[in-house]
């Protein structure tokens, strides 16, 4: 396509709009190997777990790092919604961060080369992905046609060629592919790098369709979409684990559906080093493997109302009906419910919503906001 | 997945079940390349244009050719639902093959390699993808989970991983993409290879969602979705060419849809020797550029009966829609939906129902029906 310059993008990555978000319980020697292509991005790290051990940060990365006391201190009686002993605690960085673009990733994940043998620039290709349109509406069958050398194929409709606003870009991973403990089980021999083929595409996910959103590599945009990017109430104290990411996909796909937003899956890969030991996982997911067959129909007939026109404002709508339909497969659906809307007012008091004085009835971009507020 | 023994497939590809579908003005020579692939299958020739021409067949394959005398002399005044001088043509041989699959190429394709330099047995994925199912219902973010070493990943629920039979396998190309004439005029250096990535993947279009399906390189299961894959009215005499194709896809997804089968996009690969006149082409298709922007959103928004339970039920429900949607947009429609109608006919005429006496009220599967009938 015409009109998107995308080596421009991945020279100037936008290292002032991204913030790189990782969560973790030991040190991040990881990043060592992400030098070349993470080292100008600004970190935010969330410990999980004893707030009393050291976490060490590779010398030159520039990072912010709360612990549990930190997200305790910051949230007050709120941080009851960022769950413990669990990955889900990533998205305490979502709501602290005050820019337009989030990356999140593991600390078990390493560069990957393509299939020419080049280190792969993760977040060249997510700031790619989702400063392209996204095509939710109809199937091009020679993959996203934003995309240097691609295009739209015959009997694409012209109208539906502008696409929309990208709002999610779910990178892939070479060599331990992202099983449930069951699978995982079953073929322990698909641990080995040949079975996660390369797969050079990015394609959109059609609009009304869900899918399995893995944390493990993933980008957004917090102005579009970022209230509702919420990864549940998991870990300690609560039943179910490792269905953090699950939530927070089914919601966010549901809500960039109705805003007209776009969700983006394939490149780019990164290598993920080790997979979780299955029996642990088993204990962590039961639950979930059993509500996963309720969650997915609650959110594949989700129908939000005309008034929701915010991600906040749908996403209260979401923890409406949580509590309406979910509560009858489980009491914990109620707490997780409460948590949303704990979730939504934590999130609102570290990003107050600026009335914009001209235009009051629109829904105001906070970054907007703030600069018109501090003229 | 357990349960699919792809190896077996590739090993016996079905030759007795498969029929190949060859609309052409001239000669084809283009088949000798294909003899380790495709000889052992039977070939429906449909000669386009002139029928006083001599098409030669290389030696060695098995076929039957039908000219337009022949077509006239089959089909009677029925005749007239099959386009002339338009690739659409080939839907004759779909009507009067008696096989479970159909695989369908154009002659200015060749064989293509994969990237490790092996030639690609078309036939031998396409089986692999029909054999498979379709999962239709949720995104599964690694792919086709029934390939070899692939899988479903988490938060896949389990209730869905059984999938749904497939009916239609729509195969890609390397070299010349398939672009509209606009496409072609504004990007004529998108004329080679490397522009035309592999990518090494095949999955389900979900659900709900349309894509505009090309004819080149497509294989389908006929007892399933055979009356539906009419190829439309184009050609001489007509408004519009280059739209046959798009046309069955659309009303095959939406039929497909309706009934619960699946239709899945991407290898096998084929090579597409040259491409056609833009401007030539732009003549052809410049009413339907146009008119597709009618035709997606009648697709996308038409709703079949329940009563409508079989491929031949959904396409008679399909014409009355056309007739009744789309006339407003051209005249031409009408023609189409009368058409469709005709093309019913011929269909029935030549693959009669056979009553299942012990089931009346069932849809029958034809071949079953002529087994009950032949004991």
């Amino acid at each position: 396509m015409t009109g998107y310059n995308l080596e421009a993008i991945e020279a100037a990555p936008l290292k002032d709009d991204v913030d790189i978000v990782i969560p973790t319980i030991r040190s991040l020697d990881f990043l060592e190997q992400w030098r070349p292509f993470l080292q100008h991005y600004h970190l935010i790290i969330v410990q999980d777990g004893d707030p009393s051990i050291k976490i060490r940060v590779p010398d030159g990365y520039d990072y912010e790092l709360y612990n549990r006391n930190d997200i305790n201190k910051i949230l007050g009686p709120r941080a009851s919604c960022i769950s413990y002993k669990d990955g889900g605690c990533r998205c305490f960085g979502f709501m602290v961060s005050k820019k337009k673009y989030i990356y999140t990733i593991d600390d078990d994940c390493f560069v990957a080369k393509d299939p020419s043998g080049k280190e792969i620039n993760v977040i060249a290709q997510h700031i790619k992905n989702l400063e392209t349109p996204s095509t939710p509406h109809y199937f091009n069958t020679l993959y996203d046609p934003f995309r240097d050398g691609t295009d739209f194929v015959r009997g694409y409709p012209f109208s539906l060629r502008e696409g929309v606003q990208t709002a999610i870009s779910h990178g892939l991973w070479l060599n331990i592919p992202d099983y449930d403990a069951p699978t995982q089980l079953v073929k322990p021999r698909e641990r080995n790098a040949s079975l996660c083929r390369y797969v050079d595409a990015v394609m959109t996910i059609p609009k009304g369709v869900l899918y399995p959103m893995c944390g493990m590599n993933l980008a957004f945009n917090r102005e579009l979409i970022g209230p509702a990017m919420y990864f549940g109430l998991m870990g300690e104290g609560q039943p179910i684990s490792r269905y953090d990411d699950m939530w927070a996909g089914w919601a966010a796909k549901v809500v960039c559906d109705h805003l007209g937003f776009g969700v983006k899956t394939g490149l780019p890969y990164l290598w993920h080093s080790k997979a979780s030991n299955p029996f642990v996982n088993l204990k962590k997911e039961h639950k979930g493997l059993h509500w996963q067959e309720d969650m997915v129909p609650f959110f594949q007939n989700l129908r939000l109302s005309k008034e929701s026109d915010t991600a906040a404002k749908c996403y209260m709508e979401i923890s409406k009906m949580t509590k309406e339909n979910l509560t009858k497969v489980d009491p914990y659906f109620e707490n997780l419910a409460d948590a949303m809307v704990t979730w939504l007012e934590a999130w609102e008091e570290l990003n107050p919503p600026v009335k914009n004085e001209a235009c009051d009835d629109k829904p105001v971009k906070k970054d907007n906001g703030k600069d018109v507020k501090a003229k």
